[in-house]
């Protein structure tokens, strides 16, 4: 019988174990409210035998995110081929994936707070922001950004951070909708740094040379110039 | 004489002269890396009068920072009179100075870590969003928000907030410039929202038929324009 409880487990995977269940009840609840009983409960192990595999709450909630910023970091691979729309639509259907799935645990870690705030877990966090930001370099093709296009790209690392972080609180808005708005959100910010930077112009150029005319971001220009009105026919 | 050191202070007085000299230091270090006896020394009185103000070091923290979020969320009041442009440019104008003069205690303070991530600060950090959350509602006129409407805007705070710290590390891009993006993102935020809701491309129509035609949207539009192909002539 594989009750779970008995069966003995190797160091590695009884560890692995209390990340899984770690992150399960991150999951629905913010790790601060998660005490090492309820792991050691979910587990079927004694809390005790949870201090022998991680030293102390900190160290599990270090591991469990730890394997998080990975499996977080891995979302934004994505094969450098075809449109840049499309590419960067799946990356954000992952990357909401994940959020979808880790909500309270990504809402506290974003947030910081006593059990989840220390350099560790910051500089894990900036280790997602980083690989999230390389990924988006090279799909534009650039491997030494100007100072302003760093800032566009991890500006925009940034946004989808926090329209994910809004969109946990309360989920009023679709998140397919918001998957493709921080798409278009790009392109948008990336027009606006390129209406004043001839290099991210030709970023952008090259971006938008790949886009189908029946695309995404066809579409959304489209859209705006269906709206129209540009501020000098209203002076 | 008026040394400083010896005249006696009412107890008002020498808590704000200690959050003035906490303040003080925390724009050239950390607040992890400021100590209350440097507090104490830079205030000319020792560490147990410090204690005698403050219950500990949280607490003198703490209470810089309330002062700071005062300062920062009275830099987003601005009349409610003229084109939206120019006022946002005035907003972002005060904020750069905020974070510029308060560099790494606003670093420290927006990335978390020990001596800065509570949920007191998170409080008051929340407090500040929403103080610039609503007055960017008010200038635009609207008060009762679609949730897509409220989260163009409150991502767009959380843009302004993440540009600054991008910049403060290194500031590798001239502020001025900076602020000025941060203004047109606005508008590009908000017409992407717009381009798929009615609501907020009501809320951009409003918002361009107050730009003069010499104003910085149309100098955007233009350049936007002038960088022209759209993805249909690319297909």
């Amino acid at each position: 019988m594989t009750t779970g409880v008995r069966r003995r487990m190797g160091v590695e995977e009884r560890r692995e174990q209390l990340i899984a269940v770690a992150l399960e009840l991150f999951s629905h609840r913010s790790p601060d409210e998660v005490s090492i009983d309820e792991i050691a409960g979910a587990a079927g192990i004694s809390r005790p035998l949870v201090y022998h595999y991680f030293p102390g709450k900190r160290s599990l909630y270090e591991a469990a995110l730890r394997k998080a910023a990975v499996d977080l970091a891995a979302r934004f691979e994505e094969p450098r081929e075809g449109p840049l729309g499309p590419r960067l639509l799946r990356v954000m259907g992952r990357f909401f994936d994940f959020v979808d799935q880790h909500g309270p645990g990504f809402s506290a870690l974003m947030r910081g707070g006593p059990a989840v705030g220390s350099s560790t877990t910051n500089a894990l966090i900036d280790s997602v922001r980083q690989a999230a930001y390389e990924q988006i370099l090279a799909h534009i093709g650039i491997t030494a950004p100007s100072a302003r296009l760093e800032l566009v790209v991890r500006s925009w690392v940034s946004l989808a951070e926090s329209t994910a972080l809004l969109w946990l609180d309360g989920r009023r808005v679709p998140r397919a909708e918001l998957e493709l708005q921080l798409v278009h959100d790009f392109v948008a910010l990336t027009a606006v740094s390129a209406a004043y930077d001839e290099e991210i112009a030709a970023v952008l150029r090259a971006v938008l040379a790949t886009e189908p005319s029946d695309g995404h971001f066809a579409d959304l220009v489209g859209r705006l110039v269906a709206l129209a009105p540009l501020p000098q026919s209203h002076a």
